[in-house]
């Protein structure tokens, strides 16, 4: 398959001086358990969109150590011989947990969950947070500015400055997911069925003696549904007039013209002047798409200055989350076998944000029966009950005093076993299906949530059990 | 080779639609020049560091377009099977200049320009501004953290936070070429040669039931060299006494140890307590090393309040280049073949620092004969020459008026072929090889050019040649 690539060594190297440390020490075959989990909604947003779960499914089936691989690590003159025979046939024998691409997310949700060998777990640490970071990253600055545009459709324009191939091709794949209508990123189209579209550079119209023998000649070859960039010379005075000198050549010659495409300038004033130009000209039909450093707050902006814009073509903004371009998701050891059984494990931290919450888990969601909107969501210990024919009371682990009641209400699971001791036992839903299920289930957030400014803090609490584990944990910990 | 993949697709689709147009209007194979190139420098820096070539090279040593490929596009049922063909036949017959990686440059300077037929020069743009703007930004970025650890190695720790593999493999590529001391990118080390290096994880302490069962586990495993994480419970009440415990254990079996990180909390005051209880202790020697969100101004600022730090481990800040994620690389048409002759094209737009200046150019550099030091930078048309035995006046563009007389000094062409006539006529250096090579050109920089503040606007001019071919087209687009 041509975008097949031996990754297995896109690792960071102190996965594999500690993977030999655990074989050294007797630990290699010590069952462990790993949540992937973020912390705070770039963007201050309130809520995330996790996304990625394929491509880190293939990252994980795929792991071998070729002879290459193997020599080179050799070459490091640190790893013992014992170490390397394990690489060479390593075979991926850990359980994983994850909830399914396109699902709403909040901070200190386990988005993913790995149990195994200490060896294995840890070595997987870095693929699965940079896959799980970069495209949950995508998708939840595009789910930003879809909202904004506000039923208008946005095209994903921003291959040219993604950060490397794979920012573009599952910068698009995400975006899509997130309710993106399409892309300019061919690639994903033909791997992924993420629509790509486009039509004209301002290469384009430069490359012919003027501007309207290149509309003309453009014309020619795509007689209908033909969109014309407008802006290399001058919108109002050139760009629109010669748009529509061709758009009523093609009419008479029966054809329908879809519009044109700003990329430049004062997109309010000049959509709505092009606006009435095209209304005037007989043109009602003929869209108008912009595009030019557009994201969410801007689109939000144009749209409220009463813009003629039917479609935006968003780039350098959405590919990179330019106003926050990291998504901090970390991996953390949560429980660790001893004596046959899982122990937890904690992490402490001076900034009491990063103190870890222990235990192998299970996460839930709360939806009101009457109105399917999320209420909250519980994580408890795995292998907890809860029972959504009764009341149920929760509270806030950072201020246990805030306590909600529920009632009448459903729970769902949120996480999805994908790994059976190494074995896939999942199949990913294609791009379309993953962003319909999105589309859905963001419809269950409140509007509180999705706002931009100020949106409300989504309940995510511990159950009295995984609490009173970590409660006891720090305690023992500060003795 | 483990990292080949097919990416012909990855490209905007209107490279394709223009394509086909260019085909379709009889304009496929005259032949017409590109400039890539940026209009600003990230985070208002004096100098950026074009980088990634090399993959540039590789690209279009590559395109070709399987059945596959060409199945999907007939899919789309808008290219024409003249088009179609000609794409399965595709040979790269174009020239390509470049300025070799790890060479400071300014913005509006040709990074590269693309020459040839027109269906071929468009449909390139995509990947190399891809190429070139991701890895540019990362050096560039990297470049001014390197500057400001002044001295102490600097090393790459954010594959995790990376947009994507790419963001990863070739970011921490592009952050060794800029003066990175290594990465923790495993297979960026085998497959180009940046140093990995990596230790422990807090989940190695985890793993044992207490930290210092934890540090003499890792000690035993890696007695020449240690360096312990001391910050996942208490760094100077249980971390740092812990790890003098081993390093004075490990001295009394005769081996050196190599120092603690610390990966959390105020770096400064951290810093300088561990570094008074190892010398304490007597081992003034063990480095200590921090991480943990640090940039150019929070490494610059801790070294300015004293800290005690030997080497800075830097991840999400640089591989994104978080503070500013792109490089505004762009591609613009410069010159169509007209009657056999290439004819300056422009683009024009009401801001004027986005009007293209016109022509297949040439890129001067001069440098001062005493000091070695670059002086400016001169645009010309391609084929004039410079007499540097001769005095030299220049001019500012934006300010005809600025001018500066330059004497005793030399010319250097910045601008290398690459590919003639699609054959590749270049070598790229090693990895290392363009770390020296940048670290050298760098040097030739004045001081005022690298500072963070208000850097000195480094002089690109054109030659008057060439500045009366754009008055001239100026005039003549707005009559």
């Amino acid at each position: 398959m041509d975008m097949e690539r031996n990754l297995t060594l896109l690792t960071d190297f102190y996965e594999l001086t500690m993977g030999n440390g655990y074989l050294g020490s007797g630990l290699a075959d010590t069952q462990c358990c790993f949540d992937l989990y973020f912390r705070k909604v770039p963007d201050n947003g309130g809520y995330a969109v996790v996304c990625g779960l394929e491509q880190a499914i293939e990252y994980l089936r795929n792991i071998r150590f070729s002879d290459d691989d193997i020599e080179y690590l050799r070459s490091k003159k640190i790893f013992s011989e014992e170490f390397l025979d394990y690489l060479k046939n390593f075979e991926f024998a850990c359980d994983v947990y994850a909830i399914p691409e396109g699902t709403p997310v909040f901070p200190n949700e386990p988005l993913m969950i790995v149990k195994g060998p200490a060896i294995q777990a840890q070595f997987v640490e870095t693929m699965l947070l940079l896959t799980i970071n970069h495209q949950s990253l995508i998708a939840t600055k595009a789910a930003r500015i879809v909202k904004a545009a506000d039923g208008r459709p946005v095209m994903e324009f921003g291959s040219r400055r993604a950060q490397g191939s794979d920012g573009a091709i599952y910068g698009a794949r995400a975006s899509y997911i997130a309710g993106c209508a399409g892309t300019a990123c061919t690639i994903s189209d033909k791997l992924m069925g993420t629509p790509a579209v486009g039509t004209m550079a301002h290469s384009w119209v430069q490359m012919f003696d003027s501007e309207l023998d290149a509309f003309r000649a453009y014309a020619k070859q795509y007689p209908d549904g033909c969109l014309l960039l407008v802006d290399t010379y001058n919108v109002l005075h050139s760009g629109v007039p010669n748009a529509i000198t061709v758009f009523n050549e093609l009419k008479a010659a029966g054809h329908k013209s879809l519009g044109i495409r700003i990329d430049s300038g004062d997109i309010t004033y000049l959509s709505k002047s092009a606006r009435k130009m095209l209304d005037d000209a007989g043109f009602p039909d003929a869209k108008i798409t912009v595009s030019n450093s557009l994201d969410e707050y801007i689109i939000a902006d144009i749209i409220r200055q009463g813009a003629c814009v039917d479609s935006f073509g968003v780039g350098e903004r959405m590919i990179t989350s330019k106003s926050e371009p990291v998504f901090g998701g970390v991996y953390k050891l949560t429980a660790v076998e001893k004596d046959g059984e899982l122990v937890p494990r904690i992490k402490l931290s001076e900034n009491t944000a990063k103190i870890t919450t222990p235990c192998f888990k299970e996460l839930w969601r709360f939806y009101d029966r009457d109105t399917g909107k999320a209420m909250a969501d519980l994580l408890t210990v795995r292998g907890e009950e809860i029972d959504d024919s009764k009341e149920l009371t929760i509270f806030d682990p950072d201020h246990p005093f805030k306590r909600k009641h529920l009632k009448n209400f459903t729970a769902r699971k949120l996480l999805v076993q994908i790994f059976d001791k190494g074995k896939c036992i999942y199949k990913s839903p294609t791009a379309t299906e993953i962003r319909e299920y999105c589309r859905q289930q963001t419809d269950t957030l409140w509007d509180e949530v999705k706002r931009f400014e100020n949106p409300h803090n989504y309940y995510v609490d511990l159950s009295q059990k995984l609490w009173n584990i970590k409660l006891d944990l720090l305690n023992r910990m500060s003795e």
